[in-house]
């Protein structure tokens, strides 16, 4: 096989993106939030890129597998996986079973799944590098897409209208209905959004049904879907979807756990969603013979890339669960890797999640433009973006000027370090 | 994207390859049997190859496919699907639902999995379009090679030492346990082969296992599968099972139909595979829910293509679902296309069947080679395989001078010619 396509070189990035205020149950975003942008140079010259997580706990494995693969075939994104897993050092990942995810809102955290997400960034950057070889999209790589646009959610926040000490920012404060629908309304004014998700879980529920019922006011028929994060009770989940069945397309974990999912799900015709007790393979039987879920959010960088996105999906055709796409906070390159995967679904049930219209700051050099909601899918070789290494630098220095307090994204230490009475909200 | 790789033509040409007469429960493999190749011509002038059953009801669905497809890129193989359902006339397939498929051993039979049949013959011939188009190796397209080499397992059978009429093969007659072990030498001579499968349900059980245990003799440690295709009743299952539980690796599809095979289940610990009660995604749920099956027998002919077949494998390694493969009568096109996905996937469990020994004509150039059971994974472009266009007009030419009777492939038909008062055997 053409030696041009061996990988010659690896650079990690880790840089820190500007995030604003938004509110979780968790607390709430930090300023600056980390990521981590992977480049893979093949000896034919080609630089593929990749994004994931930038917690200083994914940077230990992610720098054990950029070393080990110089000489590795850009095409053979399928060994990435034993490979990192021999490679990493189980020191590296020590403590995170017992430690909770960024937010600490993706559900059960295991080294293994921290390993997945960061081979996630290293296959889109293999495949990014192999299309631009190639002249081929990504999309043909993984089959070929079967639409030719990929339809998003606006994902709604309760939020600050700044950070604290810092300057208002142009969406301003949403903390009760009537600030929601304003933020519905602008986005719907941006980028069209055919459907609203609300991230809940920060207010008592009855606010929050409110604010739901006030979108469904302003904006009758449009989807639309509320996710607490697992914020509640059963007993509370079942009260919300008694209340707001008749608007809701999906309630997104409303409870913690399989248990409590299968629970409320036997006791409502509300379909349950969920990124947070379904969020790696071997967690998907017992969901599934419980019922505890009738919609999985997929998300290429919890479940290992793009090729494992697709058999999530087949997995969920398989079993009549719909399927769906999670996001947390990313940058263009993930946007354009998730649009490229979503394009070659056959069966994308309802209009992905995306942070991206929140941030302000982006690393490739031309941002994608929503219209009625929807990216076209890019034909172009690879994702289709170039990378801006001056704006890399710039957030990569950043990064490198930190003390350490925003290295690791830790939305309940944002939020005491306002009110440092703050406990997580559960209801 | 490059019009280079839009399809331009595609040559469907059915054929007759003669075929030995192996025996199993629907009765005697016919002189020759018919096969489809599947030619897809590139606006580039690269040819793709692809091979499937040649069957008359396989011919109208792949002739309305072949006629759509001009123009469509071979990178969209992810399209073919809802393409070949589009343009299928449900009258090319009425009445499959109430059909047994050829020699009615692939479970039941629908128009949905005669259509997948006809697209995996698709698939494969755009991805070797593809694959010679870019230089790479198809498994390169599905994500890389995990492994260099795919093993293989013997394929033995019950077999007259001639059709009848006819003149006597070089691997004479086998129909009693010395046969078999015959047989075996001769497999394991020439080939090198680690582990071996009778294909059952032709003679009465204890003389079946009686042959396992003969063979257990002779070749002390290697696996051994016995494959009745569903003659058996529970009972008698359990029974084999009892007798043979020390030296099988696995017992294939001993009763018909998920309840049954559930039933075998629940009462052995022998591990019970399948390529007859779950042969499409829609049987997987059921199966797995009643504890019908252990190993599932992939077979890209039946699951729709290389791309499927991988996501079988995928949901396989979720539900802790052992994998091996499955294989009918076939060419160095399937084969190669076999090997080339199976090197592809992480955990492939069991060695794969394949008839191809038993093939005196072929399509392709070179007959590959089995060292100690294995075929080593191509690097070539494509399949890594040349058509013999001679080769291939010869065997249509046969396909087109015969008179019908070989062009539906009737096991039991060709049995009752030679005995006409054969039924199928039921224990
Ligand atoms: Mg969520
Ligand atoms: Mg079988």
């Amino acid at each position: 096989m053409d030696s041009a396509l061996c990988i010659d070189d690896v650079r990690l990035t880790p840089i820190l993106i500007a995030d604003p205020p938004l509110l979780n149950t968790q607390g709430v975003h930090q300023p600056f939030t980390p990521r981590l942008v992977v480049e893979i140079v093949t000896r034919g010259g080609v630089t593929g890129l990749g994004e994931t997580y930038g917690d200083a706990r994914y940077l230990g494995p992610a720098r054990a597998l950029a070393a080990a693969l110089p000489g590795h075939p850009v095409t053979h994104v399928n060994g990435l996986f034993a490979l990192a897993e021999e490679v990493g050092d189980p020191a590296m990942t020590a403590g995170v079973d017992e430690r909770a995810d960024a937010g600490g809102l993706r559900g059960a955290q295991t080294a293994a799944k921290l390993r997945l997400s960061v081979v996630s960034a290293f296959e889109t950057a293999c495949l990014d590098a192999l299309g631009k070889t190639l002249g081929l999209p990504v999309h043909a790589l993984l089959g070929g897409k079967v639409r030719a646009e990929v339809e998003y959610s606006a994902y709604l926040f309760y939020k600050w209208g700044a950070h604290p000490g810092g300057a208002p920012d142009a969406w301003g404060e949403a903390v009760d209905p009537a600030g929601v629908v304003e933020q519905a309304r602008r986005f719907d004014r941006l980028h069209g959004f055919g459907s609203f998700k609300l991230k809940g879980g920060v207010f008592p529920p009855e606010e929050e049904t409110a604010a739901i019922r006030a979108l469904a006011g302003e904006f009758p028929g449009r989807p639309l879907r509320l996710d607490p994060n697992g914020a509640w009770s059963v007993a509370t989940s079942l009260a919300v979807a008694r209340e707001l069945g008749d608007v809701l397309e999906y309630l997104e974990d409303p409870a913690t756990g399989t248990a409590a999912m299968a629970e409320v799900a036997a006791g409502t015709e509300v379909p349950l969603a969920t990124n947070m007790c379904v969020t790696a393979f071997e967690e998907v039987p017992e969901a599934l013979a419980r019922g505890a879920v009738r919609i999985v959010l997929c998300d290429h960088h919890y479940w290992g890339g793009l090729h494992r996105t697709r058999e999530l999906a087949a997995l969920c055709r398989t079993y009549g669960i719909g399927l769906s796409m999670h996001s947390n906070t990313h940058l263009g390159i993930s946007l354009a890797a998730m649009t490229q995967v979503a394009a070659t679904l056959p069966r994308l049930d309802h209009a992905c999640d995306t942070h991206y219209p929140w941030q302000t700051e982006d690393v490739v050099t031309t941002a994608p433009r929503f219209r009625s909601g929807r990216l076209a899918v890019s034909d172009a070789p690879g994702l289709g973006i170039t990378l801006d290494r001056d704006r890399l630098a710039d957030l990569h220095r950043r990064w490198a000027e930190d003390d350490g307090r925003m290295r690791d994204r830790d939305d309940a230490a944002a939020m005491r370090a306002a009110h440092p009475e703050w406990t997580p909200g559960r209801w």
